[in-house]
């Protein structure tokens, strides 16, 4: 499939799932429509669609204009996956492209304007790269992700101390 | 593993091959701290490192202080992958938190404030989900994915037409 989301997941993994996010994303809705576009395996997708279920990032929804058949949408859980999407899709656009280019390309409705490139950045918006960011124990962290953190801010900033537990005011 | 990035990928796929990209945002850099800190199985992570290696995302490098031996380490089309990471770990640290919240937090080097969410914006600086984006031909749209843009932008923005193989000026 001529798609820069489909090559860079060709790359870095299966991913049925997000794939089916995709179609969500481009108005697929019902069981039919994501086997063919998808070109899955009936029994496949009738297990992602499950899991996605469950998990809660689709939702079972009736049908437009046919309100005793169920289609599938995003909640608002799923919906938020959009800046993975978005993310993976440039980062194929650029890396994994296809012969002539990408096929889509994503604008602001109200504007016009593309997208810009997704991603961390800094206070003035620059991209941050890894080596800009540092990382910090979250509430959640347990005595090893601490000295995870320590060795990763070292091997990677070079700190040659690691002041990481600190700057709870930091916001 | 305590890891919102390790959950949202319980949830949204298999993904070892970004997990891997993931431990060397974290300074992994050796195959036995790959084996040790992921769980992976020996065969599976040869085969990982190898097919990340040939797709140019990592690429061998003699480990710091053993010039003998090779580690493995991220080049540039590996590193634009930081925002794929850094998208998925919001989702999870949103969606799918661990018992206690995040453990890491992700805060600039050079300022110590938090990474604000990533994802595309407004030209104003506000968020937009997938129903503020409009499809667009790329320049390497086929006739299919032309029509599969237009259903898309009649179905997700209730277009009546879609005008969307124009505007060759926007930018």
């Amino acid at each position: 499939m001529n798609c820069s989301i489909a090559r860079a997941l060709d790359q870095v993994g299966e991913w049925w799932s997000l794939l089916i996010v995709r179609e969500c994303v481009l108005g697929t809705t019902r069981f039919d429509e994501f086997q063919e576009r998808l070109g899955i395996a009936r029994n496949i997708l009738t297990s992602r669609l499950n899991r996605l279920t469950e998990l809660g990032i689709l939702e079972k929804a009736p049908l437009e204009g046919q309100e005793k058949r169920q289609g599938y949408r995003l909640t608002p859980k799923g919906e938020e996956l959009f800046p993975v999407l978005v993310a993976l899709l440039q980062w194929g656009d650029k890396w994994a492209p296809g012969p002539h280019g990408g096929s889509v390309r994503y604008v602001e409705r109200d504007t016009g304007k593309e997208l810009e490139p997704v991603g961390p950045k800094s206070a003035d918006g620059c991209p941050l790269g890894f080596r800009d960011v540092r990382m910090m124990a979250g509430p959640g962290a347990t005595a090893s992700t601490l000295a995870r953190i320590d060795a990763r801010n070292q091997a990677v900033l070079g700190d040659s101390q690691a002041p990481i537990r600190q700057e709870p005011g930091a916001k």
